[in-house]
């Protein structure tokens, strides 16, 4: 199938998580496919602005209408209340090796969405290994082998494939949406607009 | 009527013009009525973040996607091609001015209009005076007259007041809406958000 979008979501991103929860629904709707990307997207915040905080962290009244949208967001769309981690944001490295471990396993959305449920449902902290390991352990996944699998080089390497693919789509944010034909769009409120996309250009 | 929001805009912002494009229709679709706020974006990144230029300009990939971003709303929604003013951001001191004395004027928001178009759909210089004296002319404006109203004390400080109210109120960004219950909602994708909120907590 050609109608096709990658879905670049960052771990420690809130709206990442938003996008990560209904994204199937949304593609199923519009008969599109959805590749999941993990990225690192402190690396680019890094290397793009010598960033080495979230801009919410940087920018107070930013980050607390972040919050407060959040908050909102979360109610509207029948979430669980809000869990803020601290901190915030949290390391994602583990999860993200973790996720280029399952990259060929089709059940790599349910483990996402595990992970998102445990950082910003329950407030856990997502680069705790014995954290990682009850996720994978309680989604039918064999913990160990997976643990094992993402400490190794290649899973290493794809997460840095990744990111360096990310960077050169022109990502600067998290959730992000591109398709084949080189459109990027930004944000959980785009997308609709990037699944129609598919669907017109398809 | 109790069913209102406040609407703030910078002169210089693309969104805010893809805002003020729709927002009466909108709201008129909602039942809400709109109270349109100038006020200076950059006087607040220059306070909160140390900034002298466009988050867009600072951040290229972020400037990148927007411009691009921009080609593609203007498109959906049947405006004119994008004119992509030069220098980017115009300096908005003497529209936001204009539109402090004009505050009690119901044609404010035509005014407002005409100037997004000249700005956005031809590229012209909205600092320039002669340029405003034209847009007040073409839409029945009395030019000299509000022309020297907008170079007195009162509507400087108007301005500087409007400014600090949307700095209390949170404001980091264009376009913002502010409800009468404290609620801020940010960028032109948060409009109708911000509409059912008004709507459902009038």
């Amino acid at each position: 199938m050609s109608k096709k979008l990658e879905f670049w979501f960052e771990y420690g991103s809130t709206y990442s998580y938003l996008s990560a929860m209904r994204i199937e629904t949304v593609a199923e709707n519009y008969g599109v496919r959805v590749i999941w990307r993990p990225f690192l997207l402190g690396v680019l915040f890094k290397k793009d602005l010598g960033y080495t905080d979230s801009p919410f962290n940087r920018h107070a009244k930013k980050g607390q209408y972040m919050w407060r949208d959040m908050e909102r967001l979360v109610e509207n769309r029948d979430l669980p209340e809000l869990a803020v981690p601290s901190p915030f944001p949290q390391n994602s490295l583990l999860p993200a090796r973790i996720s280029c471990a399952l990259l060929d396993d089709e059940r790599l959305p349910a483990f996402v969405r595990a992970v998102y449920r445990a950082e910003f449902q329950h407030g856990e902290q997502i680069s705790d290994p014995f954290v990682m390991f009850d996720i994978l352990s309680q989604n039918g996944f064999d913990a160990p082998s997976v643990m094992e699998k993402a400490g190794k080089k290649k899973s290493k390497e794809q997460l840095k494939e990744l990111t360096s693919w990310a960077d050169k789509k022109g990502l600067f944010g998290a959730p992000a949406f591109t398709t084949v034909d080189g459109e990027l769009f930004w944000g959980d409120d785009r997308m609709e607009a990037a699944m129609k996309w598919v669907i017109d250009h398809a």
